[in-house]
């Protein structure tokens, strides 16, 4: 039997190369690049928990190559058997609990399969195919949402959904720099997206690198900036759409979301089709992640003081224009 | 003539003792507590502009205070000349653009008063009754407004308004404590306010000292947390108060004004008489002070990414279910 070659692979924030997976640290950005070796699915397990590897489709990217990398064993191999493969599956789909993409990404390749039919060359094919795929997805969400855009158009933007939180050139971030490269005159308002900045560090980071006109602004800014008429328009991203529509994304989408309702701005939220969950009903049956304490504290209130931090919220499909997907 | 003495004044963020006139550095809240004296009007501003002293009514007290020191001399005596006294009193007054509180004083004190009248003894006299007023306007707003929260309430607040922001009480704060001291059960839930955490560093603080049950957090939870019913009132204070009824407050005030509206919850304003500005017609007459790019970057996005940072912004009196004065 032919052995098994897993190709190279690479994005913004993740690559594999010669049987060898790396993660870009995201904790790290904007002032400093340091990439990290991931060995076993453990090691990409506590990746994505600690938000070194974040981004609902790229964590469902990385946790595909993460498993194929395990069962092929790269380099090194012979890899893990497919028992090994089948725990490691499990146990990767519940490193964190709302974006669902990674649970799809799961399901996929192991967990809704035949047993008999699970086999290294298997993995390896469906985990370039994940990959593939979520690039020409993002291809076609940007195509569908830049002819939303119009020229002096003033876009805000929620968390990070660009080449960071994909494979590819992003959700809502790719709708927007593919108007841009469109030629398309925009400016993007960015919110920092309290309490882990994706906004101020990563966003910034990619639209800064791809020359599209930005301002950063904090969280609470975004309803005065509406307020004088220079937002045209919202796009964000999604971390779970449930059947009816309702999104589960990065906390504070939902309090734009009321506040584009409010101005009258139209809110668009843009993401695969790996991002749907048609196991869930409604917004309010989506689990939300509640982390730690510290990331709100962050050394400036009292230190043992009181603090709710959920990851995410959910915005109902009222409040939401259009979802564009692929 | 017998010489004129000005008595000892105290509060959490503020004192007058023996001449001498000291400030509490708010910018080093909660972590530590340095007194840093202001021995002229040039001080105060500079102590002004970094927010080592802030709240509207808090920045008005202050100016009254370092100009009643600056004509009396103090210790030190005798002090500055009357020509003196109102180039000080011009200065002072536009030491920061929204809060009205500060050129409300300045023009009582000095600028709307026949220059024949000045003296150390009217100035002093006048400074110390700007003190008093402010401690008396909280302790009426306090009563007042504790009427209208009940047993049980879920409350949010944003920035600061308590004890650190008057030389009372507080405003809003002022009103939740009151409720708190009334054996009413609440839990207060508390804005960061970014970008310079006013609710996490200052809020957290005295409400921890007060022993009044809160949670921290980011101001893009507020909408999540309002959603889930956590929330019955709201109360914030105010900078400048229009003839409208607009009122300018701290940046974020309107967007949970429009959360509120959204959600039906009641959002209350609570200022004294001396945030009311009868010569401005409607809150889009209000200047809004502009701040540096470097408080929102904060070390965390690109070093020179462009930065919007307004420090307040206007809430139209449609979004307010009432005022509560004094």
């Amino acid at each position: 039997m032919k052995p098994v070659v897993m190709k190279s692979m690479s994005s913004m924030g993740l690559k594999y190369e010669a049987g060898r997976l790396w993660v870009l640290d995201q904790t790290l950005l904007p002032h400093q690049e340091k990439w990290i070796e991931s060995k076993t699915p453990q090691d990409m397990i506590a990746l994505i928990q600690r938000l070194a590897i974040r981004g609902a489709p790229l964590i469902g990217v990385g946790a595909a190559l993460a498993l194929a990398q395990y069962a092929h064993g790269g380099e090194a191999g012979p890899g893990a058997d497919m028992d090994q493969v089948v725990s490691a599956a499990k146990a990767l789909r519940v490193a964190r609990p709302t974006a669902v993409n990674l649970m799809a990404a799961m399901d996929r390749m192991v967990l809704t399969r035949d047993p008999s039919q699970l086999s290294v060359a298997s993995l390896v094919a469906e985990a370039e195919r994940i990959f593939d795929e979520d690039v020409e997805l993002c291809e076609a969400m940007a195509e569908r949402g830049a002819r939303l855009i119009q020229d002096g158009d003033g876009i805000l933007t929620h968390c990070n959904t660009g080449g960071l939180a994909t494979v590819g050139i992003g959700t809502a971030l790719g709708v927007i720099r593919r108007a841009h490269e469109q030629g398309k005159k925009i400016h993007v308002y960015v919110d920092e997206t309290r309490p882990l900045l994706q906004g101020a560090r990563l966003t910034a980071w990619e639209l800064g690198r791809l020359g599209v006109p930005y301002t950063l602004i904090c969280d609470n800014m975004a309803g005065f900036l509406m307020a004088q008429g220079r937002i045209q328009k919202i796009f964000v991203g999604a971390d779970r759409i449930a059947r009816n529509g309702d999104v589960a994304n990065k906390i504070g989408t939902y309090g734009v979301a009321v506040l584009a309702k409010h101005h009258g701005v139209p809110f668009y939220v843009v993401a695969p089709r790996t991002t749907f969950d048609d196991q869930c009903p409604s917004g309010d049956r989506i689990p939300i992640e509640q982390r730690q304490p510290g990331e709100v504290r962050a050394g400036n209130s009292p230190a043992e003081c009181a603090v709710w931090n959920p990851a995410f919220d959910v915005t109902p499909r009222s409040l939401i224009a259009d979802i564009v997907s692929a």
